[in-house]
C-alpha cells in the first residue's frame, strides 16, 4: 500500500508552510503497512494539478492526502468537498506566478463540486481522541488548495481511479503567527501538525478494507 | 417582476429568527418595479423544500431569495454554493420535527453541489457601499439552510426554470446574542438586516436584464 | 438629578463614532427623573480630561457616563477599572493631535488604577434582560478611552466628589464594519447601542439611593 | 541569580495545565547565568499566595515569573497589571477548594492595582523575534491568576523586596483544545510554550543591570 502526501511551497504572507514541512517529514516514513511518499507542489494554478498527476502516475498510490495551510483556523481540518470555481482575489492573493483568478473554473466541463473519498469522520474522531484539535470543514477556500483538491478528485473521477483522495488543512506555524501582520492568528507547531496528520493517515488505513473497493458510501463523509 | 423572499421559523437556540422577521417585513413591499412576497417556512428537512416549491408554483416569481440565520457570523453573507449532503449532528441540532441527519443526501440522484444563480458579487459590493457589512460565503452549513438552498436549486435545475435562486445568511439578533448561552456572539438588528437585504434585492434587479435569460455566467459568482 | 453622557469624536479608522452618535441622541432627553446632557469630547490626550472637567463643573452632574467605541467587541461592555498608563502605540494609534504615548502616565502621582463607581453588574444584567448583548470588561484599552476614564475617576477622587463615574464601550457601527479594512468586525446599530445605554442609565438610577452617598461598596463591581 | 517559575495545578475544564508542564520542565534548568526553580501551586484563592510567599522565602529569587493558562488566547501574553478584585463567578469557576469569589478583594487595604516589575515590552519583542506569537495583555482575568499576580506584587511592595515579579499566560494545550467542550479554542504545544517562556526569561536577564536596583521605570511596561 502506498500513500502520497503532498504539501505546498511558501506563498503570500506564509514564508514557511506547515504543509511543506509535514510532507517532507512524512516522506520515506511508514504508517502501519503503508509507505509514505512526500512531494512538494508549486503554489500555482493548474501547474499544481499537473505536478500531482505526474506524481500519481509515477507512484500509483492507493491514497492521496494533500496538505495545505489555512491561516486563521485553530484546528486541523479535513475537507469534505471541493468546488470548481476559483476566486483568489477574495483574499487579495495571486498564485506564485502572479496569476489572479476570479470566477474561472478549474474544469469548464466538470461538475460544481466533488466529495472527498476519504473517511473524514473517522479521521477527525481519531485525531481528537489522540489529542489533536480537529474538525470537518465544508469550505477549503477558493484559492490553490481548493483548486488542487478539485483537480485531483476530477482526475480520479474522469480517469476511473479507485485512489482515495482528500485534503487536510493545517493551522499556520507559530513563527508565521509571530509576524507583525499575523499577530492574533492561532497557530500549531509542525510537531503537533505532524502527529495529527499521522493519526489521520492511520485512521484511513484502519478503514482500509475499502481502499481497493469502489469509493466509500457518502455516509462516511 | 415578482420576488419571493423566504424566512425560517425559530429553531434550536434561536427563539427569534431574523430571517423570519425580515421576510415578514418585506412581504407586500416593493423593491423598484418588483413586488415582494414573504413566506415563512418550517425548519424541517424536506418539508421546507415542499413548502418552497408550493410557494414558487403559486407565485411564479422570477427571483427567489431565501433567508436564514447563521449564528456566529458578524456579516450578512451571500452563499455561493449549496451541497447535497446533510450533517445536522455536527451542530448537535435536530430539525423542528426532531429529525437528525448525518450523511444523508437531499437528492440521492443529484449532483454534489449547485451554484447559486444570483449575482452575488454585485449584491455584496452594493451592501458594503450602502454601509452593511457583507461578504460572499462558500459554506451555508450542513443543516436546514444548505438543505433548502440545495433543494431549491435542484428544483429549478430539474424543472428547467429560469428563476434566479439564492441564499442570504443573517447574523443573530441582539436579543438572541444577549441570552446567556450565546454571549460573545456578534449580532445585527432586524432594521440593519432588513436594510442590507433590501439593498441586495435592488442589486439583483440592477442586473435584471438577465433575469428572463438563462442563468448568468459563473463570472458573476 | 443630572446625568452627563460624553462621546468621543471620530478618530483613527473610525469616521463615524457610535459614542458621539449616542451622546448626541441622549442630549436633552430624560431617563426617569433625571435630565441627560450629552457632550462631545476631543479625541486627544489630556485635552479630553480638561473638557470633561469643564463640563462637570458647569453641569454638576450626579452621574457621569462616558462612551467610547471598542472596535472588535461584539457586546456593549461596561468597564470595571481604568489604569494610569497610556500605550497608544500598541494599536498603532496617534490621538487626533498626532500625539503618540507609550508608557506615559496620565497622573504621575496617581495610583496604578481606579475602580469605576457605577453599579456595573446591575447595568450589565439589566441590559441583557432587555435584550442587549452586554458584559463587564476589565480592560478599557490603553488609548484615549482608558485615559479619560482614569482622568475622570482621578478628578473625582482628588476633588472629593460624590459623582458616580464610569465607562461604557460600544461596538463599531455597521457602516464602519462595512469598510474594506474592517471587514469581519462585529457591529451594532446606533439604535441598538442607544437602547442599551438608556437601559444601563436606568439601572444606575434604580440603584440611586446610593447616588448622594459615598461611593458604593466594591461588591457592586 | 535565581529565577522562580511557578505553574498552577489542573483546574476547571483544564485536566492538563501548560503552566504546570512548563514550570516542571524549567525546574533545575539554567537560563544564562541564572538557576531556575519550578514550583507547582494549588489553584485555590489565598493558599496560592501563601505557597508562593513560602517559596520566595526559601529560595530568595531575584526574579519571580508566574505562569497560568488563558483558555481562548492564541498568543503567549505577558501581563502588565493585576487588580485587587476577584470575580471567579464571571467564568462560572470555583477554585479547586470549591470557593467562589465575586467582588471580594485580595488585600482589603491594598491599592486597586499593581504594575508588573518585569520588562514586558522587551520580553514580548524577544519572543516575537524568536518566532513565538506573543503580546502584552492588560487583563489577567479576575480568577486565580490575577489573584496570585496581585498577591505576589502586593507582597513584594509591602515587604520592600527588590524582586522582579510578573506573569506570563499560555494558550491551552492541544490535547485540551481537542476536548469536545473546547473545540475551536486556539492551542499551543508545551514545547512551543516552553521555548517562548525560556526566551522571555532570557529577555529579563538581558535587562538584568536593573535586577538588583529599584524596580524599573514604568516606560518598560
Amino acid at each position: 500500500m502506498k500513500i502520497l502526501v503532498t504539501g505546498f511551497e511558501p506563498y503570500g504572507k506564509t514564508p514557511i508552510n506547515p504543509a511543506e514541512q509535514v510532507a517532507r517529514r512524512l516522506n520515506g516514513s511508514r504508517i502501519g503497512e503503508a509507505e509514505c511518499s512526500g512531494r512538494i507542489l508549486p503554489n500555482t494554478f493548474f501547474q499544481c494539478i499537473d505536478s500531482l498527476k505526474q506524481a500519481m502516475e509515477e507512484l500509483a498510490p492507493e491514497v492521496v492526502v494533500m496538505l495545505g495551510e489555512y491561516p486563521g483556523r485553530a484546528m486541523i481540518t479535513v475537507e469534505r468537498i471541493a468546488q470548481n470555481l476559483n476566486d483568489g482575489t477574495r483574499y487579495g492573493l495571486a498564485d506564485n506566478d502572479g496569476k489572479r483568478l476570479q470566477g474561472d473554473l478549474t474544469a469548464p466541463d466538470g461538475p460544481a463540486a466533488y466529495y472527498t473519498t476519504l473517511p473524514i469522520r473517522a479521521m477527525v474522531l481519531a485525531m481528537r481522541e489522540a489529542g489533536f484539535p480537529s474538525d470537518i470543514s465544508d469550505a477549503p477556500g477558493t484559492f490553490c488548495c481548493n483548486h488542487l483538491m478539485y483537480g485531483a478528485l476530477h482526475h480520479a473521477a474522469t480517469a476511473g481511479l479507485k485512489t482515495r483522495v482528500g485534503w487536510i488543512h493545517l493551522p499556520a506555524l507559530p513563527e508565521v503567527a509571530a509576524m507583525t501582520d499575523n499577530l492574533g492568528m492561532p497557530s500549531m507547531s509542525v510537531e503537533t501538525a505532524l502527529g495529527g496528520v499521522a493519526t489521520a493517515l492511520e485512521a484511513i488505513l484502519a478503514n482500509a478494507e475499502d481502499v481497493n473497493q469502489p469509493v466509500p458510501s457518502r455516509l462516511q463523509i
